[in-house]
């Protein structure tokens, strides 16, 4: 397909120009862009696809960045980036990686805000209002939000505070009727009678909370876009336009499966077949088929999804769906219901992203932690990875290990980890979480002892002298190789400890290692402030014992490969090695 | 007053033999009780007497503890106290201390949770309530709320998931018009016509989200109430039940000026005089103060508080209502509204106490910190305390400080805490946050150098040999005792150091201390695990030099008095030269 009209379209000003034909083609030919770049690169495939007429609409009426929209979680601005001198990046294959999956106020003056986690547009695009008016000036405002993000709480707050602004705010809903998954939740009935009645059912969610109302039957219609953005725009008080979109619009496959379709990984456009690669067993999976297994066994296992249950519960929820809920994008909720669920004698699940544990510190302290409620807690993808910045994984350990009650456990293979599931969901004493490796399943063979009610007790798996490596769950492989490469190179037999717990140390095992040690290295897969390895430091503080704490380093990286951070932080055993010499001489 | 009908009552079946002229007389016993009670031990006021009556209809109506009332932030939980069995603790003053100002499973088996915190109730009550769908029973869950915690997020995810499960849940809303503070929020418009059109206003909140809704006009009629929980008993799907009760009701100041007696210091009932001895300056106070005047200069400048506008900005909100939102109990939407006027120029400043800048730690690192904007954070209330569980300021430091990019700070006197506010206010680069201390105000009388934009830059005190003292924030004062100790004592010359900053460590001078040192020591007013300290053992790890770090243990505390926890925590100059002389021989 020639790009005729996309090729004029260098800055939203250039759309101005356009026709209604010409409007029309660009939005089949961004479309077309969108499918053959997300096809061979991977990333948000429906998202995007069902905001392409709006985007346009957003740039032929505002005057951005004057006007300054404000993307929710931010997965659906590719349309938006393509229309904001970025067009390049998604054309011209050495150009993908130029360009981030999310907004980024470095990429350009069009982007106000870096953004990857939900629900938070309306309460940033706040901040742009309340600084337009302190500054005496009148541009409009806009806030672009899918059904799915408006389950988390900080949307809520964030609405209940425009809406009594009295002042210029116009928040977009694009309602597409599914979040990353099905959406839950009282609301999304409220969002169903309004579209089934034109925006005029009573009750209206919006409007109680003293919004201004519109209603856009099909958000995929550039002209009654176009028609309603241009009556809101200039308004003097707060706005909700409300309109309906087709997620993964353009492209049937997407049209048909709207969550496979959500966020997608390399594929055939031709044939259709993935270009993913993707290992035999998956963490993920494993867990799934163990806890269907015990479910069916045990009707007060419940499992908990903050909307990402592929996280763990992809069969779990079909094959339990009275075991199961799925509350939204609302970790909140997640944890003080795991509480309360707990507190009774129930036994629940909840799997939840490392970096969107983020979102529910609170809870887990207060709701669950001060309760020592004995919930199980399954943190997903931490680790360091060279993921976007708003995806990192490396903040849980300092997060969840510094509450008191929690037992934080790192298993280091496939039958450790079930083992650790299984005692976490037995025990009754308190809140357990277990961290589940990022990385390709390690399997052993062994049975694991399945017992960890001996709370902070490691696990010595190597007995030797000099220098005693501590190798926490998915670093655990790492410490095997430092521990040969001792041998090989400096004919130390270190010993091997697998700590197993990330929220305390054994104080006996470190105190016995002074004997006829005298270094102590730990290796850790997440930041190093806050930390599991600087409490060994602590612990060594006043004796005798050199300590050296491997991890990364207190950073938010973006996009910067796993190999470059492993060799940034000296996490391989030749850099570590080299750090052993400096200290034993 | 002779407590005829409260001496029958010792647990909740009792209430059901009274008849409505007794009920009457209770409710007035119970509120003569906690005016006494309170008046003497200070506490929460008036959210207690404006929940006599429904708490006597509740367990009047409904069997506790077959059916489970959750009350949210139970800070009117006295009266549910009263009549579940603990009477005794609100009548003679030698149990007074026996029973806490929130619930607590602890006390009686009438209470689920301990709770503190705002906006928690619905989702915990929706864990009782999934607990119950899978045993099969069929008791009744409430869950109570007051007006004010429903602009918490949470609050709302809590809502949104109990009006989907489409079983029995009571969702409470007791709506006193206030919440500590004023009201703010799109959700008040709507409470308001609820209350003008007795419930039958257009576009009900609740009836939005799906729930049945009831409303109560006058939630100190104890007959209405009554009526009202005996119709909804039982149901088989999620209700609202709006009740409007007074706030502070039965004394005539407490319904005058809601506001000061939602929570008193003790005083006397019958002079009204204080019997609290506040010192003569306050941290707050002198803030509040020096934002007054700089605001007056800089339009530029916006204060935040999330529901708690006593925390340093009493006079400013009156001074400067246009530079001023009260966001409502929403720590998330103030974190994030910050950073989107920080991102436009404008300078925010958000004041928040220690325990509820927990709930927002998403909104630090995304919103905040990934964006880097230039906003400004007060901590409030952070440090060791002999406060309820619930309101520990210990946890704020690893929380804040292992976030990239938030300069976290800590000043050892009024003198730097506002040289530290300049400077966050004007500098453009960073978050800022600062510890404002919990301590009796410091003057030093002398000006402090107000560039901290070297981070990391420790201020050496005195330069001694042997021994340094890092002595951070409230501890300072502690530092310079261990320091004269320890000339007295060991006849040492200690180095003495303010480190100033939180979030990082001035390597240059600790490296320069392995000349002539041989044990560090670390004074941080908060807990240790992922703390301050713990970096300066990291950092010392491989090298010749003894590091000891001093803070609290990582427990939760409940109403431990501060210096039986000084104790426990060795914090004083006596136990910390014992510990040096074992060090150093």
């Amino acid at each position: 397909m020639a790009l005729n009209v996309l090729n004029k379209v260098n800055s939203p000003k250039d759309l101005k120009e356009l026709s209604k034909e010409q409007l029309f083609t660009l939005a089949d030919e961004i479309r077309e862009v969108i499918i053959k770049k997300v096809s061979k690169t991977g990333g948000h495939f429906g998202p995007n696809l069902g905001m392409v007429e709006a985007t346009i609409a957003l740039h032929y009426v505002f005057h951005s960045p004057i006007d300054k929209i404000v993307y929710d979680v931010s997965h659906q601005s590719y349309p938006h980036k393509i229309l904001t001198g970025r067009k390049n990046g998604f054309i011209d294959s050495n150009e993908f990686s130029s360009i981030s999956g999310y907004t980024s106020p470095k990429e350009s003056e069009h982007d106000f805000f870096t953004v990857g986690h939900t629900s938070t547009s309306v309460s940033l695009a706040c901040g742009l209002a309340k600084a337009r008016d302190i500054k005496g000036t009148n541009e409009n405002i806009i806030a672009v939000i899918g059904d799915g993000s408006l389950s988390g709480g900080e949307a809520y707050e964030g609405l209940n505070n425009a809406a009594a602004s009295g002042k210029n705010i116009i928040i977009l809903v694009n309602d597409n009727d599914i979040s990353i998954a099905e959406n839950y939740g009282g609301l999304y009935q409220n969002l169903a009678r309004l579209r089934e009645t034109n925006g005029k059912a009573e009750n209206n969610f919006f409007q109680s909370l003293g919004f201004e109302y519109h209603f856009i039957k099909d958000g995929n219609n550039l002209e009654s876009l176009i028609e309603t953005f241009s009556k809101v725009k200039d308004s003097d008080h707060p706005i909700v336009v409300h309109m309906y979109t087709e997620k993964g619009k353009g492209y049937a496959d997407s049209e048909l499966n709207k969550e496979d379709f959500h966020y997608i990984m390399p594929f055939d456009l031709e044939t259709k077949k993935t270009l993913f690669e993707s290992s035999s067993e998956d963490y993920k999976e494993i867990i799934d088929a163990f806890l269907c297994e015990k479910a069916s066994k045990d009707n007060r296992i419940v499992g908990i999804s903050p909307g990402t249950p592929m996280l763990g519960f992809n069969k779990f929820r079909d094959s339990h769906p009275e075991q199961f809920v799925d509350v939204g994008i609302a970790e909140e909720h997640a944890i003080a219901l795991a509480s309360g669920i707990a507190s009774q004698g129930g036994k629940p699940v909840v799997s939840i992203h490392s970096s969107f544990i983020q979102r529910t510190y609170d809870q887990l302290s207060q709701d669950l932690a001060i309760n020592d409620n004995p919930a199980l807690i399954l943190v997903q993808s931490g680790g360091i990875s060279g993921t976007d910045v708003t995806h990192l994984g490396i903040f849980d350990i300092p997060l969840i290990s510094n509450i008191p009650n929690i037992v934080y456990l790192s298993p280091t293979s496939k039958e450790e980890c079930l083992a650790m599931v299984e005692w976490g969901i037995e025990q009754v004493e308190h809140p357990v979480a277990i961290r589940i490796p990022n990385k390709a399943v390690v399997s052993t063979g062994e049975k694991v002892d399945a017992d960890f009610s001996q709370l902070n007790k490691f696990k010595k798996m190597n007995e030797g002298s000099k220098v005693a490596i501590v190798a926490l769950g998915s670093f655990y492989q790492l410490g095997e190789k430092v521990q040969g490469k001792l041998k090989e190179e400096m004919g130390i037999n270190a010993t091997l400890i697998n700590p197993r717990f990330i929220s305390g140390i054994d104080k006996d095992m470190l105190a016995e290692l002074q004997g006829n040690h005298q270094l102590v290295i730990t290796l850790e897969d997440g930041v190093l402030d806050g930390g599991f390895g600087e409490k060994i430091s602590r612990f060594y503080g006043d004796k005798d014992m050199k300590v050296l704490n491997y991890g990364a380093t207190k950073e938010f990286t973006d996009r910067v490969g796993i190999n470059e951070l492993y060799e940034r932080y000296r996490l391989n055993e030749e850099l570590i090695i080299e750090d052993i010499k400096n200290v034993i001489k």
